[in-house]
């Protein structure tokens, strides 16, 4: 093997992503230098994230550049090393992008144990999104016993941890999504206590139906309606963990109406980016890792095959068609 | 002496407030059993969060009832005491509402010394503007030396507060106030670094020009597109305090529509009511006190003469007429 396949950004989206946005090139695979390894790609991880830095705005990360790799996380295998910390079989997480190989020098490398944890489960629930989803509810929403939580976009990758470890917490989990195949999967499979199919068109109603206490704190990440309509249900001293605004990112309005809840119910809302937060990584990943090693955590992917499909899986995770946390299976 | 005036609500207000909202009674003055205390009121605070009282929604308090004398802050003096706490001639800060006298058993009451600070002054810079100032630029904001809070309202009670305060605390003040005088005073007089004239119509331009670091903290008491502008400049991990959202409060829709900025700059925004943190009072007090007896935290007042002047003065307060503390002067 002397070349390899990656993704780069052709252009940027002018409303939707479309798949003229990317283009796939062949390189070579390059002579390692002293102290690097190379690792072939597994799986790539595909996250909502992905879609601001396509855009050239004034954001937490500088913007992904025109022509270059396609950022992203990504699990795979040491095929070659000149490293002494890595040998040939070591399973690592890194950020190699939308690339079927990658060249380190093993400083941004983690090695992983993968006997009693999937290796794709490192880009989810034992990976950025697991760590998102635990920093939200554990820093922000600090939810206490008894306390009703709600989360959006609960079938995904985050949403299906955050309602997951507040149930442990002694909470009431309340989860939305779209869909009765979605919403019955949250409920029956990862044991929420109630889900909101927004696609149903009654959200006001059904939201009150299962929140009859009201919400002590929210995880968001679609904004938009949804957003507003949770606002709405909000007890007094109610926090919010803004994590994403998917509904928002193609440029739809978004506007946010019930800003007088704040106020009246004296909120607290905060926005995150859970890499500021590596100092609590090894907290969280341990109890990530403890629980999906037991079966206590319970995850879902959806699986696209081969790089060149990576456009289409991305589109369509931005449109809510994946189901579970969205991989791309490189080998 | 054999009765008094009081203004109760007469109805709940259609959008704007109007006179009508309001009707004049005469109440006998009642005779004191043990432990009460009589008060004439000297003056009335008028204050934003009374429009939201008039409402019959969901809040952080029970709204004012019907027929029932309207709430608000009163400083005034013993008049008669069966009460061995307090002597005729005693200053006390009150909550006797829109009267000219009151009954306590003195539980609410608390007297004040006017050696050196003025007996209106416990209604603005040393009573609950003050604090609600102090409590939101501490508590909330946090500013660091060095960096730039902006303040809506700004020739307000409390927002004229914020800025001296923070100026105090070696950061950029920037106010928002409507008109040039009101500017220009929040320059001269009270010492920010810059006043933004929000009907001068280059809103945007106006703030970048004056934030050229971009914006550390908020504390926001109007909402609405002054907040979405400065939402916009925020630099990360600002801070938001929103005190209040005076441009809502008749009902005119007032979304928040840069609520990607929450995401993108990673801000904190919090509700806050200044009358739930009782225990902070006497610390902030005691700064303000002194700041006010030493010259050092200067205040402007609107007075409005006699109880029957109380619904004109509020309606305008709502409107921005007032130009600092508005009273009502009832001695």
């Amino acid at each position: 093997m002397t070349t390899y396949q990656q993704l780069v950004l052709a252009s940027r989206p002018q409303g939707e992503v479309v798949p003229a946005n990317f283009r796939m090139e062949s390189v070579p695979v390059p002579a390692l230098k002293d102290g690097e390894v190379l690792v072939r790609n597994h799986y790539l991880s595909l996250d909502p994230y992905m879609r601001m830095r396509m855009e050239d705005v004034k954001s937490y990360a500088a913007p992904q550049a025109i022509g270059e790799v396609m950022i992203g996380g990504t699990v795979g295998e040491i095929v070659e090393s000149k490293n002494p910390k890595f040998a040939v079989g070591d399973k690592v997480v890194g950020m190699f992008g939308w690339a079927e190989m990658g060249v380190s020098d093993g400083m941004l490398l983690r090695k992983v144990d993968t006997t009693h944890i999937p290796l794709s489960a490192y880009l989810g629930s034992v990976g950025m999104p697991g760590m998102t989803a635990w920093y939200g509810l554990t820093q922000i929403m600090q939810p206490k016993e008894g306390e009703t939580i709600v989360v959006s976009a609960a079938s995904g990758a985050v949403g299906s941890v955050v309602g997951q470890l507040a149930k442990q917490r002694g909470c009431r989990a309340v989860g939305i999504a779209g869909g009765a195949e979605k919403c019955a999967y949250v409920v029956n499979e990862l044991g929420f206590d109630a889900c909101i199919d927004y696609k149903a068109g009654n959200l006001a109603a059904d939201l009150k139906a299962a929140t009859p206490n009201g919400i002590d704190a929210v995880f968001e990440n679609v904004g938009g309606k949804i957003f507003d309509e949770c606002l709405g249900r909000m007890n007094p001293f109610g926090r919010i963990a803004l994590c994403g605004l998917i509904s928002g990112y193609d440029g739809e309005p978004m506007a946010l109406n019930n800003v007088r809840a704040f106020l009246t119910m004296r909120l607290t809302m905060r926005g995150f980016i859970v890499s500021e937060h590596i100092d609590l990584w090894p907290q969280g990943l341990k109890e990530l890792g403890t629980l999906v090693a037991t079966g206590k955590l319970k995850f879902r992917e959806s699986v696209a095959q081969g790089l060149q499909s990576a456009p289409e899986a991305f589109i369509g995770l931005l449109k809510g068609k994946n189901f579970g946390k969205q991989l791309v299976k490189l080998v």
